[in-house]
């Protein structure tokens, strides 16, 4: 079977026992972060700052590709720089595509009716991404949009439930019904996501939850067994390894662990041997996830 | 006091009643709905569709700058045409800028520390909108980064507190503390606006309360007397002019009322008085908004 028909969590999966590791590379450039030579070659204009990030992420991508099945541009710091930014967003997309790696495009996208479909089309259509992030907060016909659009191309969603951010139980914490705000909204993407599984019994409405909450994390698993996690907050954040191990299936599947400026920036700047740290920062953190969640881990 | 320091709110107020009314024009552009000649000009292509949404997009700027103070443009119409796309968005931005008119850019963004600061950067930086609706889901640190770009700025925010879609009952309507979940959002959105009041009463962080839900929007008044509403849902998606008066404060503040489609497209594509149209519907709609409202409608 094509990997264009087959179903998006079939394809996730092969990717990840293929790669054999559940590692999601984040890429989320900065300008202060870059390797020095960057800078010196680039100006610290916007179109300066997007023409240096599509070089450093499309490097990124070289160096991550043999070691790891996924990546997630971020793009927030692609939009900080214009127009021209988009265009390297664009470009990362498409090298994603060529290197056979699973690209979510993490936007955070949320928004009703026509207008959720022009976010969709963007991300499924003009970006070409394999994924993207969403924000449930509009409720059904806010997520549906998404859904149709994502499953018209063997697409998939990741919808956010339990963020890793410190502030996150603001809201997500409410208690509604005898139980927080986010098993709420995690009990709607099990639904969503039942609609439409493959073959490896997960489907294609994930959900993010983040690693810096292990207890939600083991609870959200045992609710949702055919739900995809992505899991931010792992490294930088705080999120250790023995964290995550719940958040994978019986079989070792079903969890993306992201990883960001722990796999993109493990150097300082004035390094020249910037590649090869990027390189020992994702064999690395690869063997890390693998000691702390043992067999399941994608393998 | 210029323009550029002065609170967002006061320039807010001194705008609406400048133009004596609460009009806020949506610019939702759609390649099916433009004037034929347009899409005789242009190709059906990205960078064709982005071309023509730019032409159109300050056409209506110009027609509509005469009669209301504020413009909407919904980010993800441009973000469907890809990089193209935000150099049309950014052109529209510019004019609004250029004529005086208060522009709130609808994107909907919701993310985390630095990645939230991204998002404001390139909201108040790159795009220089005056305003930007934020996402409450992801909580504390979601939305204060937005508020201190915005501040550091003299800009606004517009948080997702009570959406006009049909489905947006599913997490919003969700029982917390004995009411519903988009009141405790409303409660935060009012201690955030509470601490940056400026001469008129009102602060600089509103919140988007659909006129789909006249019921609430007349509570949500009651509670947060010193916040700025954003009412999206009159015209096209059913909300009514006399839905809205209670979105009013008693001076007449308080609230702008959002139409997109129906000032920008009142016209059929092959009506070569497609810009009259555009007219007329803005005197229109501005006529029956004084009358449902009576003196409280920002004159």
């Amino acid at each position: 079977m094509s990997s264009a028909q087959q179903p998006f969590s079939d394809r996730l999966a092969e990717a990840v026992l293929r790669a054999g590791n559940p590692l999601c590379v984040g890429i989320d450039p900065r300008w202060e972060s870059l390797p020095t030579s960057f800078r010196q070659r680039y100006d610290d204009t916007l179109d300066g700052r997007a023409h240096a990030y599509a070089e450093f992420g499309l490097r990124v991508l070289d160096l991550v590709a043999p070691y790891v099945a996924v990546v997630k541009p971020q793009s927030a710091f692609f939009e900080a720089c214009g127009p021209a930014g988009f265009s390297a967003q664009q470009a990362i997309l498409r090298r994603s595509r060529e290197l056979g790696l699973i690209s979510i495009l993490d936007a955070k996208r949320g928004d009703i009716a026509s207008t959720a479909t022009a976010y969709a089309d963007a991300a499924f259509g003009v970006w070409d991404a394999d994924a993207l992030t969403v924000n449930p907060y509009l409720g059904r016909d806010a997520v549906e949009p998404f859904i149709q659009c994502a499953r018209a191309k063997q697409r998939g969603l990741f919808v956010l439930v339990r963020t890793s951010n410190p502030g996150s139980g603001m809201f997500q914490n409410l208690q509604v019904k005898g139980k927080p705000l986010y098993e709420n909204v995690a009990a709607e993407v099990g639904a969503w996501n039942r609609e439409n599984l493959g073959a490896c019994g997960l489907g294609d409405v994930g959900a993010v939850v983040g690693a810096t909450h292990p207890q939600e994390l083991r609870a959200l698993r045992a609710l949702l067994p055919e739900v995809w996690f992505l899991v931010p907050g792992f490294g930088a954040q705080g999120g250790r390894a023995e964290d995550i191990a719940s958040a994978f299936r019986s079989d070792g599947l079903g969890a993306l662990i992201n990883s960001s400026r722990g796999i993109t920036f493990p150097f300082q700047p004035d390094d020249p041997q910037w590649e090869s740290a990027i390189v020992k920062a994702t064999r690395e953190t690869i063997t890390a996830l693998k000691a702390a969640t043992g067999s399941k881990s994608g393998v």
